[in-house]
């Protein structure tokens, strides 16, 4: 296969975009949708930012005229990059705190407008079973407040669950573990038939896959910097209100960076008019300065391209399992267009598997409890890549390398 | 007053730690309290954790045992580093997200505490009004929410207003705009003594004045990373719970890295035992690794030791107002034991003498509507910077350059 391999990654469009990302040597790193590769051209960014901005501009570097850093406005600024890449309007779009407090924000959001709005009290947060654990531990956390209900239910039945008490929909388009995807479009529809909201968290989605927020008149959405989008370890996360809500937009995390006039110093909250509103403290500034370089460089390569490269290096990956003879069992959709980037395979021994694969140089994830998960990140993956990486995990298997003591132990944290 | 001041440097025991700062030429830095500077060793430290943490090691550097990075402690490395400038034990402290989203997180655990033991249901969060505007902000949150009421009380009427309705008092150590300190022994004593929490907000003490949260018996504490601990633009704020409460700490914002068992990938949140539950969301690494380096660099130097020099910084530079026949309006404690490390002095032209000073090189802080706030970080700046400073502020009222109209115009951010 690796002849076809080389064929197809001279043929490969996005081929030159490898070499602006830093990928170890002797590494095929499938684990791109965990922590994405680190663009070159950061460090440089990153110097900049702290020696330059910071250790030169000092505090002036918070506004736009001085030494141009504006980092007042970063937030913003970066919301307005990722916008083009989800559909929504760069207004829509902000780069703060995480995932998990921005859908703290956007549930209390959605709660809050459906108090507004509404005849009866509709506190429910409907989701799934198995969605990403935060997601379903922040609707505990307003639970844990006695302002919401948790109600989880199977994605076959997630419509019908949809009742008069339902405030929010909020799902995570492509399942961490799987890499499934739901359907934005209808259940969105769904959803507001039923009198409801809805939130996306975008995580396993955003630089990867075409998202359409506005197109499919979403409310909300979340999404990661750090898989996808190559911002470095712990970026910021972004937050999506559409531009018709922002007028009843309020959510409880009031913090001065989302004060309509911070500098006023005045005792009295009042909020931001736009997504500012969902700043709450100060912004992290060399995180935001890591994360800018990451959607950038995404930006330029372009949602379409990567989606298209994203599935025919999974298509061929298991094409090169396949031809080793391999017969594994697949819990990713079969057909690339229902999935994320990423194919994910039940073994009872996963864990040992994905650790022999380590040990190898092929770096993949391992998901508790059975779930050996490999993600297919197309700015800097090779279609050589996938055939060496099949190769290594059909000799981990002919080798029985996966029963090895030292793979077989278990870490705390893995 | 140069002579005086080049003696006093000369015999200044911490003389040798401005070498290990950036401070940039023609600049003299009275802005420390507001973000510090940059120390000489955080590029390196920068550019090994983007370089090599995660350019090489990739998601393996979340573990301890790959590369030795060890991200997922860190955030508790750090705090636990923060906790003898604070007079904390490790266990006590974590740094993590911002201040304003760490308030919201503690004042949720007291009344969640206060309801648990309570007979009554205690929903007042007393603090003062003028205090740092987020932390009366985030009360708001929390009372949008209709889980608290603010109360604001003048300082001196803080002890008459701790009735059986407060659950927290929550004050800030040195007031922002004046520098002026609450005992905070004595308040946290009639804060438990009326059956009252207390939240100190350490946001301009750390790193720059004793504190001593154990021998005071405080129950919580949020502050800043960027400021006297010189972590950074946006740095991670840090978060402290005694110990006699962590087995009763119940906050709302339940995100995954405040979970027991993260990687277990459960449907249900339980909340990790120690002060780790207080994180939430994914740790922001490229900042904590800024952060960790600032700590490490104050807790070098002492905190004893910065203070005594703060002290005699600002007393030195009040003797060289004097002797410049300046005669202004101090709104700080005219008796240093008494103050922050900043001096702050009342002027309606306040705005205009800020900007024709930083034309000289002198950068201090304005703080609406009249306040001209200069603060004396004592781990970077000379007495020389003192004299030299007092002559610019003389100088520049001489020439009467306030009144020119380049310094006059406001811009919307200051």
């Amino acid at each position: 296969m690796i002849e076809k391999a080389r064929e197809l990654d001279a043929a490969d469009p996005l081929s030159a975009f490898r070499a602006r990302f830093h990928v170890p040597d002797g590494v095929i790193y499938l684990d791109g949708n965990s922590l994405g590769c680190l663009p070159k051209a950061t460090p440089a960014a990153m110097a900049h930012a702290v020696e330059r901005e910071w250790g030169d501009g000092l505090i002036r570097s918070w506004n736009a005229s001085e030494l141009g850093a504006g980092w007042f406005e970063m937030g913003s600024r970066v919301g307005a990059r990722i916008a083009p890449l989800i559909g929504a309007q760069p207004q829509e779009v902000i780069a703060t705190d995480t995932v998990s407090t921005n859908l703290f924000k956007l549930i209390s959001a959605a709660l809050a407008m459906q108090a507004q709005t509404g005849t009866t009290r509709r506190k429910v947060i409907l989701s799934e079973p198995g969605n990403f654990p935060t997601d379903i531990y922040m609707i505990q956390g307003l639970e844990s407040q006695g302002l919401a209900t948790r109600r989880l239910a199977p994605r076959e039945h997630l419509m019908a669950e949809l009742d008069d008490d339902v405030a929010l929909l909020m799902l995570t388009h492509a399942h961490y573990k799987t890499g499934e995807l739901f359907d934005m479009d209808a259940l969105t529809k769904a959803a507001h038939d039923a009198g409801a909201l809805v939130l996306w968290d975008l995580s396993h989605s955003t630089g990867a896959l075409p998202v359409d927020l506005n197109g499919v008149n979403a409310d909300f959405a979340v999404g990661c910097g750090y898989k996808y989008l190559c911002g470095g370890p712990g970026a910021p996360a972004f937050a999506f209100v559409a531009q018709r809500h922002h007028g009843d937009l309020k959510q409880p995390l009031t913090g001065w960076f989302g004060h309509a006039r911070p500098f006023a110093f005045l005792d009295d909250y009042e909020a931001a008019p736009g997504i500012e509103q969902l700043q709450c403290g100060t912004s992290p500034i060399l995180g935001l300065t890591a994360l800018e370089v990451g959607v950038d460089l995404i930006a330029e390569i372009g949602v379409e391209r990567l989606h298209q490269k994203s599935r025919a290096l999974s298509e061929f990956f298991l094409e090169c399992v396949l031809s080793n003879g391999l017969d594994l069992d697949l819990v990713s959709p079969r057909d690339s267009s229902e999935r994320g980037s990423q194919l994910s395979f039940r073994h009872d021994n996963a864990y040992a598997i994905c650790q022999a694969l380590i040990a190898r140089g092929v770096i993949g994830d391992f998901r508790d409890p059975d779930i050996l998960r490999l993600g297919f990140a197309p700015a800097y993956l090779r279609f050589e890549d996938m055939a060496d990486a099949a190769r290594h995990l059909a000799e981990v298997f002919e080798r029985s390398e996966w029963q090895r003591p030292e793979f077989a132990a278990r870490s705390a944290v893995t």
